[in-house]
């Protein structure tokens, strides 16, 4: 038995320990010894590979080929992009030994392998015939926390993806960058169930090195906006210093342009934040490694015969492709297992018992809403079927009214306050800009411009950090 | 147009400089700028792609589950098991700093994760009901090549898989460790169409921290042996400095009993070295990211019919569920064509022209018999499932041969130098299991015992080292 039963904590009273518990007690994810790393356990990391197959499937179809970079990359590189070094500096590890002996050049554990990619890419660029090149790589990430960690939100390593092309031409990579953002888009609203706001950074959050940087933000139930993916074309502000160039079919040299982009293990942080409640984790049937989980209830006398019916609706199930696991542990009693698998978040539960077995019928209850009712044993397919739809879509639903309601609008920097700390969420405000105002609105209030939603509306009211008439509408949130 | 067209070296004449041109050309891989690192490119990730999947899907089947564990580990507990820690020590990169500021401790960068995964297990293993827990992991391992680095067989980095296991009691993990080592062996020897010797290590050659180790061992074309896989049985070496301990069912406290296990990228140098030709690679079957390419050969006028039959073929093997594809390609000649995909050594090639059409057939090249002839269209996916399957036995038969060929057997240790000299391989000889005797062999001759089988022969002759009377038959050879 586990030493504590369930989630001791209600959500709404103290979410970030709400938080903690879910991602422990349900499995998914364990401290490390080492301070800000965490260890993905088996149910955390068959959610990812969930997410991987997803995503990697969308990748290929689209052109891109997955490849493998080493995990260190020598400090001579990591200058070569002066912004994009001075950017990662601070949380670099750095290895300088190997077994005794110092090494004669640091080597950087992987932040993000732009510039060991970009030095590959001047190698195997020559002709317009090796455009577009576009990679992929599945790997993980280092970037030493100094702030306070969070388990998946905010770690010293993330497993992720980082995608890097290059283009012939600026317009290319444009559309590159806007087609992975709707990539991830499609991933995170109709499989994480997770509705997004898209659009660009402004300069000052955009990516280190970057020309411009896309991304999707959502609001979290404690009103702080999380970033979920990011697009960046990267102009040939990294071709440039990395001599990535081609002959183009007129025969001119020309410098490639490139684009990068990223999603990483964070969104199962999200997805525990948006979706659970008091008793655990909800997940969308989509990306739940156990779609319906059986349990046979029995006694001694009637377990042969009870389990023998589960297997056989498990077979069925299964049969169907629905992703079905039959709890039958016998040293566990099935409330037990009703609590355990209500944390961990499966989205459907069957029981069945000797009774249910004479009338022909099981009894389904939805996690999501806690709803129970009996189906005749022949229809049990496609009611799955069909509940593990409605699941996905209520869900869904739910998410989007979260985001709706935790999205308002401020005039002045007063009601941007008082909107913040009454709410949290998304507040629109329409911004002149200009750097200067973007910086008085984090000193007074904490908040960063999260996003500057693609065909943002132009001069709804006066720029909220200097009154200027010409404005665009941003909105700003608390980040995680 | 790549610089330089095809392998410039024969097989027979420079092994070693074959091998490397049969890496770089192919795309299989690629020098990092960091000395002893590679990075792995499309091609070589397909490869390793299809083989992660058929193992992953083998040992899922089998109960075990994949994690993830951070990269970096504490010096503190990497030393918890001595003779482990001793054994790496030499080849650790040591993460010192991060950022500007010095640790406090320093963390090693993965070369193994038995001490890491352990030190989780005893704070997930208490009771008899936590047991057996079977996980693994696909990450990368890193190890500071001292010696010459070869790409693929020594490497800085490699990708694999670790598996690690807690066991109730002995015997169990006994089974663990065989049931690996047959999984890795039908992999092998089914997929990749490389047989091997299966046996015991030696104690001086066992996993250091392990009871004993099992591998898999193969012999390469230059006379080589190269290690293929390993299955460690770790006894309660881990668990009593770890202390993992559980309950059983009569609640008395018990030390488990564990296994870990791996297989690397190395697999595909072994491919690469056993099946190749002078003209570069050639891929099993079963392993081949693209088993079929239809190359369309067409002037200007007959381009749009040719390729329109040939997306039509393409679309007919991919129904079949073949990994097929079409290269469309104008601005490269069908004879360029033809050696890029030999090359790479894709196993079938279907060469489809107008008079083919007008014949209502296609041409098909065998690439490891080279054999050429046509088939009727209309039997082509029935002929094309057929072909694949003679190429991968006559592969495997094929290697098989080698392998007979490669292992001799020697009664002396003059003998055994003469062997080893004109020959390589693997010598069987009789020794009698002191240690003495194994390291005057490797001091006479540079080789090691690669293997003690299963089952070995007892007392056929006397001991190569002392002349005893009393031995094992063991397998000796020079090693990667």
């Amino acid at each position: 038995m586990t030493k504590e039963i369930g989630i001791t904590v209600k959500k709404s009273l103290d979410f970030s320990d709400w938080y903690t518990q879910c991602v422990l007690k349900s499995g998914i994810a364990d401290y490390s010894p080492s301070k800000g790393f965490i260890i993905l356990r088996p149910y955390g990391y068959a959610i990812w590979e969930i997410i991987r197959e997803t995503l990697d499937e969308e990748l290929k179809k689209t052109g891109h080929k997955n490849g493998f970079l080493p995990v260190l990359i020598p400090e001579s590189l990591l200058t070569k992009e002066k912004d994009h070094f001075d950017g990662f500096l601070p949380e670099v590890f750095w290895v300088t030994k190997s077994g005794d002996c110092d090494l004669g050049e640091k080597l950087a554990v992987r932040p993000t392998s732009e510039t060991l990619a970009y030095s590959m890419f001047s190698k195997w660029i020559s002709s317009y015939r090796d455009l577009p090149l576009k990679l992929n790589f599945w790997n993980s990430a280092l970037r030493a926390e100094i702030k306070s960690t969070k388990p998946l939100i905010r770690n010293s390593e993330f497993l992720w993806q980082e995608g890097h092309t290059a283009h012939a031409d600026e317009n290319e990579a444009n559309k590159e960058v806007r087609m992975i953002l709707d990539i991830y888009k499609m991933l995170i609203e109709e499989y994480l169930a997770i509705p997004t706001l898209s659009g660009f950074k402004t300069d000052k959050e955009r990516f280190v090195g970057a020309k411009y940087t896309t991304c999707l933000e959502s609001a979290m139930p404690d009103g702080k906006a999380l970033q979920m993916a990011t697009s960046h074309h990267l102009g040939q502000n990294f071709s440039k210093p990395f001599e990535i160039k081609f002959l183009d079919k007129d025969t001119a040299e020309q410098y490639v342009w490139q684009t990068s982009w990223g999603i990483s293990w964070r969104v199962i942080g999200a997805i525990i934040m948006v979706h659970g409640d008091d008793k655990g984790l909800i997940l969308p049937p989509k990306i739940s490694p156990t779609q319906v989980i059986i349990v046979p209830i029995y006694k001694d006398e009637s377990k042969t015969i009870v389990k023998q019916k589960a297997y056989e609706l498990e077979q069925k199930l299964k049969d169907s492709l629905i992703r079905v696991q039959t709890d039958d542990r016998d040293e566990y009693t099935s409330g037990w297992k009703f609590n355990d698998w209500e944390m961990k978040g499966v989205p459907l539960r069957v029981n069945i018992g000797l009774r249910d077995i004479q009338e022909n019928q099981v009894e389904l209850i939805r996690r999501d809403t806690k709803e129970r009712f009996y189906v005749k044993e022949r229809e049990l397919v496609n009611q799955t079927l069909s509940i593990l739809e409605k699941i996905q879509s209520n869900m869904f639903d739910r998410a989007k009214n979260l985001l709706q309601e935790n999205t308002r609008s401020a005039t002045t920097l007063e009601e941007l306050l008082s909107v913040l700390d009454a709410t949290g969420g998304f507040v629109a405000c329409s911004w002149c800009g200009k750097r200067e105002c973007e910086d008085l609105v984090k000193e007074k209030t904490t908040a960063d411009i999260r996003i500057v939603p693609f065909n943002a509306k132009n001069n709804i009211s006066s720029c909220i950090g200097c009154g200027n008439q010409e404005t665009i509408e941003v909105y700003f949130g608390r980040a995680y």
